[in-house]
């Protein structure tokens, strides 16, 4: 073997080794070996070199009374953590996210407005605050945009909700706070999120919706890959026809998913606010189901099967054209679904919808906040030394 | 190294240099060695067993007064062939294909119906006529079927404009012709064959729609791999929603694109027979302009208009998924946009549509044929020596 193999074969045992702590979480030294299927000594030096890049640590094993040598268990460190952003149309969220996808703090920040300088601003002051007197060792930041981003450099080709239009918003974070950052459309950082920890977990071919005060957005799984496209703006099933001719689009176009089935109208429905739409689930399913002594909400009940067959056909056309085995549904989309008596994918082709199951998301709220950090923990784990000693 | 990693490389040497020429057609072994990058003792030990497998052949390098060993040209084997077999709503089509895609023999069998027994007959029987005094070594047969063909055994789910449901027609085939069979949806066959030697070659994410008599089929390839789903099935463009609650489809959907843009409607509208489905184009073109002193057929703009109009809504939402770099359009599809006067991306997102071209598909109607027998190229491909060999 040339010394190159060699170099490549470490790398790729960090890389593996990492993730599958990242993915699976905590284990013996033994287990990994099994794992892995590296040789004891080969899986020693790995672990070693890890915790020596500060990345992991090993507990002192028990000691024992029986045969053979006791295995330590290998641990993430705790004190390596990723910032994560995501500007939202009225609100910044900025959270510190731990390898293994371990949210350790998020805050909610309103925001005046949307223009780039504030919410930039706004991010920085963010995190200086969060880190102050914290010991935690930053690795980078990852924005979640609602919006497409472009792959590559980072750019922000469009956020219609945000009014941002060509925004080189990697450029601007990096300087704003000097930490190395990536930026990603946050509908598919969610569905990283939930394919990696969540709902998704394991699924090699899944669709996600997740809809929100900023619209519905998307992303799939394609034979275990991200669907990405030729330029990273793939993923947009908030801006498939339910309706031609429909209501009329932020993105210029009509009788969009997004435009058709939206978060303002069930929650005005409902009498809740925006920032209550947590509740939604629960609020719709109350009102249909009838409470106390109320009747059931017959014209509430019009409004959800109404918007659920619609968004049957956005599903209907994901599942046609993908072949997924899951679709995962987050924010209204799974209020909507749980409170509808519609079968999604009942009008799918039958030896194409036998085979799939629709979920709830299951990360919740931090979906954003663990996505976002997904782009700094892909670098990491691609080539934990590389990425930290610039090799 | 071990004799494992050894065998491997020659493997994966004889699989690459046989898959350049396969794509890009003959050349010198000097231009061989140059774009695969072995060395040329290698190179020379690599074409050597593809000449012993009777794969390739090599012509002697006519004498050259200039400096240097000359470089023979290496070839694909001319007598080495696929089967292809396509059945159809009204025929059988029954093709031999060579390497390279070249398609030796073709025709078209009507079947008095679409039994599987039938058009199973009909389809052995030809393919004994044409190897009959014919020196063809054939290597196997790849079926094109109008439906759902489940990944792995090959059984078709459904194909409904065939009526068949639950037939495992590479066993059977197999049974009839001797020959090693494979199957898979016909669209996304057309797709593979666009995608390697005609308007998809190089396209790394393309998306393809292809309409004929048997309705609409689709397929993508997604960062240069075919998509196929969880089970196979994926690529139904043709049972996308283009009109909610319209036209009752064979699936047992509704308004899907096949149920609301169909061949017959516009054969029909120009007075031509299923059988001249090719002159299709060329009479829209002619009518909608006004021939001779014709004026201009305006009811027929009408209905080119709508019908562009539902390609378009299965088109945007293609686009806003795949974010793809072409659209591939075949068969009565590719007539209907060449008349029509109708933007088919225009309503996509932006950021999308400005990366997308929309193409004509430039195969014709040996895309088939030529999708087919790839079926058959990709076992060959990946191992040829084990191909052959049964190692």
């Amino acid at each position: 073997m040339t010394s190159q193999t060699t170099e490549d074969l470490r790398r790729r045992n960090l890389s593996r080794v990492l993730t599958l702590l990242h993915e699976e979480g905590a284990r013996s030294r033994a287990e990994l070996t099994r794992e892995v299927g590296l040789s004891r000594s080969t899986m020693a030096g790995v672990v070693a070199e890890l915790i020596g890049l500060g990345l992991v640590t090993e507990s002192t094993p028990a000691l024992t009374g029986g045969a053979g040598r006791p295995s330590g268990v290998v641990r993430l460190a705790e004190d390596v953590v990723a910032v994560a952003v995501n500007p939202e149309v009225d609100a910044v969220h900025v959270g510190l996210v731990g390898l293994g996808g371990r949210v350790v703090k998020h805050v909610r920040i309103e925001t005046p407005d949307t223009e780039v300088a504030t919410v930039v601003g706004l991010a920085a002051a963010t995190v200086r605050g969060m880190l102050a007197g914290d010991s935690a060792r930053v690795l980078g930041l990852g924005l979640a945009i609602p919006g497409q981003v472009r792959i590559g450099d980072g750019v922000v080709r469009q956020a219609t909700h945000l009014g941002w239009s060509e925004v080189p918003i990697v450029d601007e974070v990096t300087k704003a706070t000097g930490l190395r950052s990536w930026a990603a459309n946050a509908a598919t950082l969610a569905m990283r999120a939930e394919s990696r920890f969540g709902a998704g977990k394991g699924v090699a071919d899944l669709v996600y919706l997740i809809g929100g005060a900023s619209g519905v957005g998307g992303g799939a799984v394609v034979a275990g890959q991200l669907l990405t496209g030729a330029a990273g703006y793939a993923g947009e099933f908030g801006h498939t026809v339910v309706r031609p001719g429909g209501a009329r689009c932020h993105c210029g176009a009509a009788g969009c998913l997004e435009a058709e089935v939206d978060q303002a109208t069930l929650l005005a429905a409902v009498g809740l606010d925006a920032a209550d739409a947590g509740r939604l689930g629960r609020e719709l399913t109350e009102r249909l189901a009838g409470r106390g002594d109320e009747d059931p909400d017959s014209a509430l009940a019009g409004l959800v099967e109404e918007l659920a067959g619609l968004l049957a056909v956005a599903v209907r056309n994901a599942v046609n054209v993908l072949n997924p085995q899951a679709i995962v549904l987050s924010g209204f989309l799974a209020a909507l679904r749980d409170a509808a008596p519609v079968d999604l994918v009942g009008d799918a082709v039958a030896s194409i919808r036998e085979g799939v199951e629709v979920r709830d998301a299951a990360l919740g709220e931090e979906q954003l906040m663990i996505g976002a950090a997904e782009l700094v923990w892909a670098e990491l784990l691609a080539d934990p030394a590389g990425f930290l000693l610039g090799g």
